[in-house]
């Protein structure tokens, strides 16, 4: 039988590194929220996918407007996201009990597509993780306070989301205390002790976080639909 | 007394990621081929510069007709590249003799800019050598055959170019035996006992290899002309 699958979106960023007053994941993409974007390539992913987004509380009414304004009406679960990142993916499977996959999602990766999406749930229904992964197109080196070597780059990968997990194993995962070293949702599984599966990401699938990756977002997504 | 400034424009690449028979340094960006664009963006910096381009002897022609077209004719030294990026490198430094600064720099990066140029030749005459490098945004993760771990990315840059160096140690480097680690100049300069200076390079820096990338660099130009 197919597994159960759960979307958990990210959208807890303040936008401090975008010089605007309304957080990033609301700046507008080819005249649509960024976060929306994100949310209905899920959707397009599939129907039936449960979903849960997760926001800071004073955020709520911003995307309720949005939803108005964009006659957005599916089914969505909203939680109220924590002080921190790893904060906030715990919040979002609280909300999700039983059997199942949840692909973890940066609510600022709206150029996510289906077939990344799909194959993510596909692999974590047989690895019990899969995190979207793509090669270095550039050199690389290690520094280390003044000094610097060159490393071999064909042996480092650069971590999107998705990261797609069997459910409960990412919940128990999650009642780890909290440090600095979990930086994404493939760290905190693996200080559980996972094992961590990787597939190939896309480089089309960046994450917006400056004025420049606005810009370059506007500009895939616009050869995407030509 | 300032040193004299050369830059070695590397354009040797067959263009085998981007399905087009033209190699990709001469496809159009906004118009204009993307080897241009690299170039004037030295000759924006300083109208004194040096220039040696590092061309396959069978673009030449392709190289030629470009120059008449869109009209240009600053006093460049046009050279043959080699099998590998090291041995168009070396082509092009046989061209340079004296004393002085190189900046050597991907043909198909044609959005640097004369502040990242200019900085890159402030900081190699004092450290000998000034590589452009910038943060990765996204989480890093070690592979080695079926196992990954991840690693703590403030540690880590990804390399671009201008990478700017001693005239006389980049020719001294390049001396020794090419081999498979040698994937950029600082490599080079590396291996030959060199300390490398890292200074600040820019995301807009891309290094244009994919369709992708060209969509990126269209956009990116664009969002700066405004």
């Amino acid at each position: 039988m197919d597994q159960k699958e759960y979307a958990l979106i990210v959208a807890g960023g303040k936008g401090t590194r975008i010089n605007s007053k309304l957080p990033k994941q609301f700046l507008a993409l080819n005249g649509k929220p960024i976060l929306l974007h994100t949310i209905e390539a899920f959707f397009n992913y599939s129907e039936k996918i449960s979903l849960v987004l997760v926001l800071p509380q004073d955020d709520f009414g911003i995307w309720q407007s949005i939803c108005k304004e964009f006659k957005f009406n599916k089914p969505i679960i909203l939680q109220t996201g924590g002080d921190t990142r790893f904060q906030s993916v715990k919040n979002g499977l609280d909300k999700m009990e039983g059997e199942g996959l949840v692909a973890i999602h940066d609510g600022v990766r709206p150029l996510v597509s289906s077939d990344l999406i799909g194959a993510s749930f596909r692999l974590a229904a047989v690895h019990g993780s899969a995190v979207a992964a793509v090669r270095l197109k550039e050199s690389i080196r290690i520094t280390d306070q003044d000094t610097t070597k060159a490393v071999d780059r064909s042996k480092f990968r650069l971590i999107q989301t998705p990261q797609t997990f069997d459910l409960q194993l990412i919940k128990n995962a999650h009642q780890a205390k909290e440090d600095a070293s979990l930086t994404d949702d493939a760290s905190v599984a693996e200080k559980a002790g996972h094992k961590i599966s990787l597939f190939e990401g896309s480089y089309e699938n960046i994450k917006i976080t400056t004025p420049e990756d606005l810009v370059v977002a506007e500009a895939l997504m616009k050869s995407k639909l030509v």
